[in-house]
């Protein structure tokens, strides 16, 4: 036995540490290595033919042709580079011509991925047994961060047709209230573009909705919009506006988070919040600066640059239309092979990487149930629909991601994937 | 007021977030910002003219040259590529050849910097009010990390030599256990090559002394070994073993932490951890999953590059003897000047960024006091070396960083703060 043997601790870990579960991202991971040939449809994974070699090329040629000045290989700050953030400030302002550049700028800080940004709003403001409310269905990575916080997550109820319901909400509310738990309640969250998993935007009116709701109570909530996918549109983007400019929003504190490297590299993971709150800015930042102080200035730099030649939105026109094909060629085999005759239902996106299938009420597609075992035999992953709900989570979903298989591959796991539909109907 | 105002919020923040603190560079870097022309001893930035531009141009033409493969722009794993830890790994054992390469690229992972190992390691262990032993002076940035988690810093006691000192740590620990306070401590960390902010490494005696008098009192606590500045010696390494091999800790939990990027070029930001126990590294892992899933792909990659082709090496053969001589500018110009015979003692370091000053005690280092004013009037800055105290801080100590001015500057840095202190003498 070498020096260096791992031991089985008796370490008294934090509850914390206690709470630390797998990923669910890791199981499925581990599902699909265990099965040879297997498609996922599960992972998050981006498009690989359309990386931006060309675009990462231009701007490291550019960086370190000519070093007269290294300072991108060299520690940046906490916050970010300002000039990174200058231009993130005036392209969401451009997205929402109501807010002032220089102060979207002062608020704005880096991170390493959006997930960071979620991570560090969640410790900063909730305790174990804390409660936020959450989109339904919702972001499941973020469900389970809340999890490993200690913190419940609670669905914004929605109507029949899916959509918040602020009506729903109040009486929610006044059950809180009911129970002593008002103080409780720390946040509210949404995936508000093209949402993982579901694919729909929300609409001013809807969001809205929720502020009225939450004001009704005198429950000024921060509230946290989670925007990642919104340049992920495939023809425009969708115009509604962010928490950030609407007026049912406007006294609530407000952090919107996004992504630069999800509709771009995502091997460069460089994410971004913006918070009107200078409070909770301040104490997100102080936090990061204990996780990393800053995040790795190189790929800011490659992004700045990037951003500031016009390679980004280029990459962007490149994966826009590449997206669609994807989303279409998996939509259309799902129809070819009959699933709607079947009772499945879904509504064909119009931005982001994932459809979201309702099943007959019958079929029970979580991990452990004979569905998913088919598809897997069948060769083809999907991501338990149970697992993006904060709570009462129904068992008659599933997220299919086409962002990584190739368009051939896609038919191919669709019709995989019907064919099982087909044994279970 | 446009939409986005800034509000002052009335947020609810957890204790975490209540606890939230400016980190004392921040501090530092606006003290500067407000001096014109201050040279800065305090940053712990690194050489800007060594950066290799060189070796990570090489690594990104052959990424980008060539893009049959563009994984590196691709999400990657949560643990770190498998080929870095490899390497890692390997680098490791040869450090170490007591340790086998296989079981440390399995305990072996990936993180942004070796900050966010000491954050991930601390948050698995430690409740707020918990303790945890540090080495006397420790890394300050160490130190308001466990402060931001509500965790107490005790500081290992040293003997006259600034050695570690069993025989007096073993008193420590009586004290904790007369006031029933044994359950509440976690660890123990330390610095042990060419420390921040020392400059001293830890002999093989005085690490195993730690262990000595734990294990005599059955506590078997998790140590985490800071190696941040291991492969920053300047003429050979220093040749003692790390905990991983000591037999005195053969059956602690070991978590030894270092970073790839402090003397490669610190803005690709990559660090790493090994641990020795399977349920503290699956705890970690989990939590890092929470924080980001992985550090940036694209930054690994370049490193893995970099050591598999031998540039990493190459690098580091040019910044130690750089980093030598800008040691010898600042103590030669401290010498030369005369500190010596005022009263200032310092040892000349065998590798790392920092010179460690004490002064005489009549002289008040700290941040808000008359000689620290006075070096800032002077043009010159350090880190107050109370900050560098987990408990029972004397305040007669400077943190002097030679990493980033270069050598002229050094010498004008160095004649400011022996300006000053002769007038304080």
């Amino acid at each position: 036995m070498s020096a260096s043997s791992t031991t089985s601790s008796t370490i008294a870990f934090s509850t914390l540490g206690k709470r630390a579960q797998p990923p669910t991202i890791a199981r499925l991971m581990a599902m699909a290595l265990e099965t040879p040939g297997v498609l996922s449809l599960a992972a998050g994974f981006t498009d690989n033919a359309t990386l931006p070699v060309d675009f990462v090329r231009d701007a490291t040629e550019v960086m370190l042709g000519e070093p007269k000045d290294r300072e991108f290989l060299q520690y940046g700050t906490n916050q970010g580079r300002p000039r990174l953030r200058q231009l993130l400030a005036e392209r969401l302002a451009k997205a929402e011509p109501a807010l002032d550049p220089v102060e979207l700028q002062r608020g704005l800080f880096v991170t390493n991925g959006s997930q960071q940004a979620l991570y560090l709003a969640m410790q900063v403001l909730c305790e174990p047994g804390d409660i936020v409310l959450v989109d339904r269905p919702s972001y499941f990575v973020f469900l389970e961060m809340l999890s490993g916080l200690g913190v419940r997550a609670v669905s914004l109820p929605i109507d029949v047709k899916g959509r918040l319901d602020g009506g729903a909400l109040g009486k929610l509310l006044d059950g809180f209230a009911a129970r002593g738990e008002t103080a409780r309640l720390k946040a509210s969250y949404f995936v508000s573009y093209f949402s993982n998993p579901s694919g729909r935007s929300l609409d001013d009116s809807e969001k809205s909705t929720v502020a009225v709701a939450c004001s009704a109570h005198g429950m000024i909530l921060p509230v946290i919009e989670d925007g990642a996918y919104r340049e992920l549109y495939y023809r425009q983007p969708h115009a509604e506006r962010s928490v950030l400019t609407l007026p049912a929003w406007r006294d609530f504190p407000k952090f919107y988070t996004s992504t630069l490297t999800k509709p771009f590299a995502t091997g460069l993971k460089v994410g971004y919040g913006f918070c009107t709150d200078e409070a909770w800015l301040q104490k997100m930042l102080h936090v990061k600066g204990h996780h990393d102080f800053g995040t790795a200035n190189f790929s800011q730099a490659i992004l700045e640059h990037a951003l500031a030649s016009g390679g980004y939105d280029a990459q962007l026109a490149r994966v826009r239309p590449a997206y669609e094909r994807k989303m279409r060629a998996l939509h259309q085999t799902l129809v070819a092979e009959g699933l709607p005759s079947l009772g499945w239902k879904w509504a064909e996106p119009a931005g982001g990487l994932y459809l979201w299938l309702e099943a007959p009420s019958a079929i029970n597609t979580g991990m452990t149930g004979a569905f998913c075992r088919a598809c897997l035999e069948a060769g083809v992953l999907y991501v338990p629909g149970d697992l993006c709900f904060g709570d009462a989570a129904p068992n008659n979903f599933a997220r299919l991601s086409f962002g990584v298989l190739a368009e051939a591959q896609l038919v191919e796991a669709g019709r995989r994937f019907a064919a099982v539909a087909k044994k279970f109907a």
